[in-house]
């Protein structure tokens, strides 16, 4: 196994059996392959008898979208391996644990999460997390704020920077989230019904100036490591655990596209509750329960940030400016509003969809999903430089599912 | 000289000797070590009878400033030579020509530009360089344009980041720029008599603020790759001739940090005149034509830009949301304005000062040159997030000319 390969289960297994202090000694492994083939292998491993399992995950080197397929760096395996080691310092607990990384295989083996849902799938199906807010808002402020030049030596963050360099990975975003979605692009895929939700999102020039704004500071903003992917898909959860999963698009990038991913899959939950809730009074609760967990992220986010900066005057000219730390926050939270309308808007328009919308059968409730899903992404980009509070964000949330009728 | 050691002549001209095509076979050459010392070995090599020569510089493992002494890496030597190549590709004959680079010895042999001046000691004596605007404006354009997103494959641009980071350099630049000035640290040098202006500097909130968001954007902003010190000493000048010199603090960073520094140490000079220019007359003459210079630099760079810009759409969206480019325009003159400031208070109260000043060798003048240079590069600190148009910097430049008394 000197050179890259995709491995086999028997491979799988005999690599797990290496591993020291695992499985107990001439145990029968059983290995089933969970991935979904697209970007990388998923090996689940484990001794039925003893019950112990791991995961081992090895990238392949292409991607494979909707169909099409592109060659794709094995190097975002050394990417995720690493900022997972990373966030699992900085926020413990909150990543699954990395046992082992092969740079030549491009693979990592590490803590088996199946007693774990994926969070998208928990919330499509009316799960309640109510300790979610506390620990992803404890996974940002750590990760985030440690990782920066407010929290680290500004020496060795340079250094993290270099390692984080991600070009391939960087692209798929700039790409998907920031480009294609605005205009007629190929990669484009969106219900026939809502084209004309579509032309108004190629046509309207003072969304544009907002999106090359916030893609321009994804280019150059250097902030801090940022997960890069973290939606609900990104999210292993139960009622007393969160583990956020899958970083290989980490890259020093704007903190606010990691904080605005995770409210922005919490909203396209949000506009497909018409589908997913039995009644209208269900639909209020849950969709009160969504709000309820963005407003409690943000404001624990905002606290915990702070109390950490409070605590670690690593920086001191920017520990002592008088208004600084305020107009940074104000600016972390613009940066949230602004991202997380981003990233609602290519969901719907974009290449890559969201199951929470998708797989409403009727074809109906899905258009409605669709276009609430638009009217408040788009809302929240064009007020993104303005806001100065996340009740700004909820009210444009809730107004919108008044006004967008189904 | 197969491990790094400081070279002494004899090994100088043998390695001048041995490169091909530039001196006569069996010439006669002699070396002059030319350098100050304090981080660099410099030697002149040429032949006396052809009249052809060259310089070879290499670094030294540590830094020497006023007496102090610290290790410095050599990998900027290698951060140097491969900027020079970069900027003599993008800019051409605008900075000296890069003939060989030896990563062991941390050794770059390039053009010998004995015939120039270096520009700080040109204005100093009241020398015109009538050229010198268009020339730096074009060497600004095209090597910030061409390495930003704007004007290059984003990928490559990232890959390239990579490979310029800096972190010791840099952090000379965090350190006596955008810190110590603000505080009373033991690296600050400044005359007795203007304690009353250092103490003000320490204590003056809304100064700090606007500090503290300029350095966070040294810190953050990978916009462009940055000569990284391009005040008038590293610029050698003759009426028809400009070569940007030294770029070893070369590093990602903001546009404006570059276009700032040479419009301050315009500036500095400008403050300094009282003494240097005879008369009255021969002052506001050539005060006028150093703001004239001034005034074009920021002209040209902008219109230049602008049309590369019109010439590369490299960026879709970057190159077609509506009013974006204007923004741009407006925030990269912010930032010059913002970055212009902290350069000249550095000069005044920091470690480093400029010889345009210190050489002043009446304590009255120098005094009134310190306390109208602390007073154009406070107020250009202040203002830079409101500055509109460079004829506010002007304007603030030629009052204070007029109220700071001597």
């Amino acid at each position: 196994m000197s050179a890259y390969h995709p491995l086999n289960e028997k491979e799988a297994i005999q690599i797990a059996r290496s591993l020291e202090g695992v499985f107990a000694e001439g145990a029968e492994l059983t290995s089933r392959e969970i991935g979904d083939g697209n970007l990388n292998l998923v090996f689940h491993i484990s001794d039925p008898v003893e019950g112990t399992s791991l995961i081992l995950k090895q990238a392949l080197p292409y991607a494979k979208v909707v169909g099409e397929s592109w060659p794709l760096t094995l190097d975002r395996a050394r990417i995720e391996s690493e900022a997972l080691i990373q966030e699992g310092k900085l926020a413990p607990g909150l990543v699954p644990a990395v046992y082992n990384y092969d740079p030549v295989l491009a693979l990592t083996v590490m803590e088996d999460l199946s007693d774990h849902v994926i969070m998208r799938r928990g919330l499509i199906e009316g799960g309640r997390y109510p300790l979610f807010a506390g620990h992803i808002s404890t996974f940002l402020a750590n990760t985030l704020f440690f990782t920066s030049d407010l929290g680290m030596n500004q020496q060795s963050k340079k250094l993290r920077v270099r390692e984080f360099i991600n070009p391939e990975l960087c692209k798929i975003t700039e790409d998907l989230i920031f480009d294609h979605p605005y205009t007629d692009a190929d990669t484009n895929s969106f219900d026939e019904t809502i084209r004309d939700e579509a032309q108004v999102l190629w046509n309207d020039g003072e969304l544009h100036l907002e999106v090359a704004l916030l893609r321009e500071k994804f280019l150059t903003q250097a902030q801090a490591l940022l997960h890069g992917d973290l939606h609900t898909g990104s999210i292993f959860i139960k009622p007393d655990s969160t583990k956020v999963i899958d970083p290989e698009f980490a890259y020093y990038g704007p903190m606010g596209f990691d904080i605005g991913a995770i409210i922005a899959n919490l909203l396209l939950n949000y506009a497909a509750r018409d589908h997913w809730d039995a009644d209208e009074n269900a639909r209020r609760d849950y969709r009160s329960y969504l709000i309820g967990t963005i407003r409690e992220i943000w404001t624990q986010f905002d606290a915990k940030f702070r109390a950490l900066w409070e605590e670690n005057k690593t920086d001191r000219l920017l520990s002592s400016a008088p208004g600084y730390k305020d107009d940074y926050m104000k600016r972390l939270l613009q940066d949230t509003v602004g991202y997380a309308g981003s990233k609602m808007v290519r969901r719907i328009v974009g290449l890559a969809h969201v199951a929470d919308i998708d797989q409403i059968p009727d074809a109906k409730s899905r258009e409605h999903a669709q276009r609430l899903a638009l009217s408040i992404g788009k809302q929240l980009i064009k007020v993104n430089r303005k806001t100065a509070s996340i009740e700004e964000l909820i009210q444009i949330a809730e107004t919108s599912a008044e006004s967008v009728k189904a």
